[in-house]
């Protein structure tokens, strides 16, 4: 690195967000909220308009060699509808832009674009635009996703209270060793000949987390039907502690998250143990979860306790206390993002 | 290519997208018009909103060796502000998703965005969001581009009838021979060592017009305040006379353009002679002009003819007779696009 020059990776990918995007006003009385949540707010008509986008690079974001590209498909817009129910939004259009290298062929992109339509069918969304071009060097798509909700539903991140409880919608964790699994049997393979086949019995679970996430419009519904408007709501894209430490950044406050409540599946522990991997590291920072991470208050401790599938896993402290993980035995250990950085240097 | 495999490249970019998009039903009502045109169309209140958007890859899009970094930000920004344009709308919020290797420092995307924040400041454009990520090569850049125009505004590509006159605003080709005058010198540079500074002293306009493209924002308010709605409009990017056969196929019509009437710049004209290339050709598929190219009724010919740096081109005919450039001499050419294919095979 030459003199006077930063290093990206200095930064991280928030650093450099803020930096880059700090100098510009916001100047359209339709821009209700720029960059800084999962979605922007933008105010066209009656109702919010929800904007969100996602650039995903092959070597970077997924690996050829074990996600089959239907899978990549349905989850590249996955991860955008997760954005949108993020804020208690609907996803409503997408649209989809491709690079392409030459080694891909037509039905190669047929692939693709079936788990794209997949993912359009069950969640109800409009595929309504994109570009397509070569590329020198492997897949890119970049998919932007527009929602909708009524201005009164819009939940941001900026909005958690002290004494809300903090709650999680499935279990964390699981992608992430889904990830670890298939790098392993990947590793496996090439030095085994292209006939190895892996066992993966047992550990469907993870794998179809890892590769076929869903996006939680069921939780969306169900607060709905509910009656419980979360006051901060983000999804688990960078992993829990990462996205905590978000809520109350953006709010303003402190948390308390125990450790025995984090909610975790039997395959993900399994597969911790196999791997020699701390399970509660795991769950905090493994990431792509795409479950719901919200704050309700204490006034809806009785209606979230009755949700199926809905932990609650600490509370919300005021700000000087920090932010920390109980342990088991109770000691406070504060929360890190340790979340993937898509900043390691590559070439 | 193995057995029942197709390459990209014989379906070409158009026949790709109208591959992989068939299959897609609209169903939501906010979804106006998708695929298809400059932007898609969508109805959020009273307004519609309007949504393009452009992915730009480093060695596809763009060389570094010639393009400072600001100017391609700047153009990043422009080229989805003139689609905006190009459906009689105003732009108001992009997002923007960066892949970047590690041979870029903070300081070379601070000058990238020094050039997007300089087009949204220019044209009254919020940032709202984006993604930002490692990228194993090179840079890459996705814009998404929001606008937004009253119902009745709106103009689509599939508007033209026949009679109509077919116009143009500034002038073509300009764009094409800044980039082969860059590359000549690039190539020459490289033989002659770091210190070499080409001269560039008469061929400034031909640059600018390669590096800071402009979108037309101030046609579409000449429009407006000359009581001009156009029938159909695109903007030039893949050159004239594809722009044309999309605006042709999309309503159903034919077209004759004249040769002797098609906008020329004299730094282009001399900047063809000096390579020896074919100045038409470079007006007519060169592409990069951000030009408007547009429809009206024959009834607003007068008015057309007032207006300064409108040139009419042509008219729309019946479908049956083509579309056709007519020659000095009289000579009917079917026009073809040859644009600019961005699927010739590159690794």
């Amino acid at each position: 690195m030459s003199d006077n020059q930063t290093e990206i990776s200095s930064l991280g990918e928030f650093g450099l967000i803020e930096r880059l995007t700090r100098d510009f006003p916001l100047r359209n009385s339709s821009t209700i909220k720029g960059v800084g949540d999962d979605a922007a707010i933008l105010a066209f008509g009656d109702n919010d308009v929800l904007v969100t986008t996602d650039l995903l690079l092959e070597g970077v974001h997924f690996d050829l060699h074990y996600v089959p590209l239907k899978h990549l498909g349905y989850k590249a817009a996955i991860v955008n509808f997760s954005d949108i129910y993020a804020m208690n939004g609907e996803p409503r259009q997408i649209t989809v832009s491709l690079g392409v290298s030459s080694r891909f062929t037509v039905e190669h992109l047929d692939e693709l674009y079936a788990g794209i339509r997949l993912a359009c069918d069950i969640y109800g969304v409009d595929l309504v635009g994109g570009d397509t071009s070569a590329s020198t060097s492997g897949l890119v798509i970049s998919i932007t996703c527009l929602g909708e909700a009524e201005r009164k539903d819009v939940v941001r991140r900026d909005g958690a209270k002290e004494t809300d409880i903090i709650c999680v919608s499935g279990d964390l964790g699981a992608a992430y060793m889904g990830l670890q699994l298939l790098e392993r049997e990947n590793v496996a393979a090439a030095g085994r000949g292209s006939d190895f086949q892996p066992d993966f019995s047992g550990k469907e679970y993870i794998l179809e987390r890892q590769l076929k996430p869903e996006a939680r419009k069921d939780v969306i519904e169900a607060l709905r039907a509910n009656g419980i408007k979360p006051t901060a709501m983000m999804d688990i894209s960078d992993g829990l502690s990462s996205e905590l430490l978000h809520i109350c950044k953006a709010s303003g406050v402190g948390c308390r998250v125990y450790e025995d409540k984090i909610p975790i599946d039997y395959q993900t522990a399994v597969m911790a143990e196999e791997l020699n991997m701390n399970l509660v590291t795991a769950a905090m920072n493994g990431g792509e979860d795409y479950e719901l991470l919200f704050t309700v208050p204490l006034a809806d401790h009785q209606k979230i306790e009755e949700m199926k599938g809905i932990r609650m896993i600490g509370y919300v402290t005021k700000p000087e206390l920090g932010c920390a993980l109980v342990s088991r035995d109770g000691a406070e250990m504060p929360l890190k993002a340790q979340g993937w950085n898509a900043f390691t240097p590559h070439d």
